[in-house]
């Protein structure tokens, strides 16, 4: 097993706030070895308005099914996550097993079954065995904990193959109003025999309009945990949660507060989906690919997508290698019409193509010395329209082959 | 440079015939290095008819523009096709070049220009010296030869990262009739420096209508060259010639022998297809991947290829592992709507999965050991319906990523 720390892991992490409303508690239940904790339930003092975000696989886990089925309500009262088995392809038996687990937590709790949010991951296609969590129920409800550490215990204990905890937090104190932003994540990829789903989690109890907070959330996804990718799989289980608690008579935030809440969401979940992506199996390089100019966003993104899942691409940047004929090459597949003579390409502040000239002799030392680095931007102008899009990718490397071939299952 | 044969390779290829009305000739112009053969013109006695499929990619080389102008007259006299510069994304200098090298050569064998077709690969976004390549047209004009050493020396002239050159050939000696078909590939991945484009040119002196051959090559285009994967990378320069030379006063093939004919295209076609993958870089397994049971055949088709793309599916092929996760998750992805209900797997003759119940325990053994073999098929059921399709891959190993990335270009 890969027990060392990814060398892209960020130096510090922002220390998770207290929020009013919600608590957090971690246990053992013995999916995990070496009694590492592996269920994590997150309690929310009042229902809280709850958005969400799953998945697009056709084949999704037990825990997505159910999610589904109540996330139109928009309430939840408390999530409870297990990391070790994904409850995935285990058949309407592992459909029973959620609503079995769901059932007693919410007579636990007093609270209503469809208020109540699960989430696995883990191995797939194993039987999730219920009575390891049920038993445990009581003692988790025992211990949650209102605190800080106890976001970063929870943080440790979704946890699969990621080398190290995800977690951020923003705060603001204004004259009127003041609000906190937490969230955790895990993900590293996709791996088996434990699958490194991407979960995220954000609480927050600002005071802000659902419309709102709706309205923008999905915008927000889509620059963020959209935004990223390892190696182009994508998981049965991915979910993105974010839940508004509300503190006792909150003033509402006026239209600078809410400009700055946004701000701060954005960053939260950018640092978040960043970390998945720093975390990547075998990772050596953190990418950023930037374009403009192109029709729309969506076809900038899918542009951006294309050069961020070429395997071409990802080895050249193992291999600290300039080789903007595969940029090309991503480009071209990618089904975006596209028009040569307009196409610019830089590495850093580095011009390598522009409008069919060539630089490469001009900077190509520079260029190089550039591509050494750990963190490598990579902008490209398409034409002169207002379409743009950023995603982060990191390279590809003989660990992330060492971490998914030899193993045995 | 790797220039070790492929673990996969064939260990005999069929010879080529000798086909009346084309002849070959292969020579070095100076874009590859150690005096190899990099310049190969193909001439036809008579204008022949021709079918043509080119890459889809949004920023094709110079030569498949030029020979997307002129392929809706669907005749030839003559291909040249260089190795060791791609000339793709050059700009307008790039098809300049084309039709310079285009005039000589009509002018030099008394053709129409529209009737001559280019192919180039190799290195990308460097200029290609027009002048390397005519000064040598009349030195290859006078080394054409009509015999079947000159097949195999222009598949060695086309090969860039190839570890072996790549022939087939069929042939039919009917009561009424005969036919030859030869044909040439090249291609391992997509690799630069040197980008292992994918070409192909076969020739056929068949007696069979234009309108047959022109309905059925598509289809057959389809199940065989557009049905392999290596890296899931498109290349700008692919493409696929069907030339159909006339021997004189030929009598055209009966029903039967028109069967036969379709029957040996589709087999050289497939097997030069094959010999591609088996040439993929790094490969130490061949699989082939089987759905059946889907809505249509295009829907197979997405599937498989999902699978066939798919990393972790094809590093845990490298690993021999029998980690049918990774199947589940590649076709939750694909997009295809799927009832998890009414999935089988099988690894070779073994089930592993079938509709919701894992096999897993009582089959393991006979799996492991079957996976450890490197010619793999994997057969997967979706359902009751009639659309199937079947692709082949190779595994993901280190040594696609030391090719890819351990160079510098």
């Amino acid at each position: 097993m890969i027990t060392k720390i990814s060398p892209l892991a960020p130096k510090t992490q922002k220390k998770t706030h207290k929020i009013s409303g919600v608590s957090i508690a971690s246990i053992h239940c013995g999916l995990k070895k070496n009694n590492k904790d592996d269920l994590v339930l997150i309690k929310f003092e009042e229902p809280s308005y709850i958005l969400s975000v799953f998945t697009k696989s056709m084949l999704p886990g037990s825990p997505i099914n159910w999610n589904k089925s109540i996330c139109k309500k928009e309430k939840v009262s408390a999530i409870l996550i297990n990391s070790g088995n994904a409850n995935v392809f285990n058949g309407p038996k592992g459909d029973r097993v959620v609503k079995k687990i769901v059932k007693k937590l919410a007579s636990e709790i007093n609270s209503y079954e469809d208020e109540i949010y699960v989430a696995s991951t883990g191995v797939i296609g194993e039987p999730l065995d219920a009575n390891k969590i049920i038993k445990k129920i009581p003692t988790l409800i025992n211990k949650l904990k209102n605190d800080s550490e106890s976001w970063l215990k929870a943080a440790n204990a979704i946890r699969t193959t990621d080398t190290y905890p995800k977690t951020h937090s923003e705060k603001f104190n204004g004259k009127n109003s003041k609000f906190f932003i937490n969230g955790i994540a895990k993900g590293s990829g996709m791996i088996a025999p434990n699958m490194a789903t991407m979960l995220s989690f954000i609480v927050t109890d600002a005071n802000v309009s659902k419309f709102e907070l709706k309205k923008k959330f999905s915008q927000l996804v889509e620059k963020t945990f959209n935004s990223i990718t390892v190696d182009s799989e994508m998981s049965t289980s991915d979910m993105v949660l974010l839940i508004n608690v509300r503190r006792k008579q909150p003033q509402a935030l006026d239209k600078t507060e809410k400009k700055e809440f946004f701000r701060k969401l954005e960053n939260l979940m950018e640092k978040l989906a960043q970390y998945i992506v720093r975390d990547g199996e075998g990772a050596s390089k953190f990418i950023t690919i930037n374009i403009s100019g192109a029709k729309n966003n969506d076809e900038a993104k899918t542009l951006a997508m294309s050069i961020a899942n070429s395997p071409l691409f990802k080895t050249a940047m193992a291999g600290s290698d300039s080789n903007w004929g595969r940029i090309i090459m991503a480009l071209g597949k990618s089904n975006v019409k596209l028009d040569a003579k307009k196409i610019s390409i830089k590495f850093g502040d580095f011009l390598i193509f522009s409008k069919s000239k060539n630089f490469s002799s001009k900077n190509l030392l520079k260029i190089n010395n550039y591509l050494l680095r750990d963190n490598i931007t990579i902008s490209i102008s398409i034409g002169d329209k207002k379409g743009k899009s950023r995603v982060w990718t990191c390279d590809f490397t003989k660990k992330y082959i060492s971490i998914n071939a030899d193993y045995r299952s």
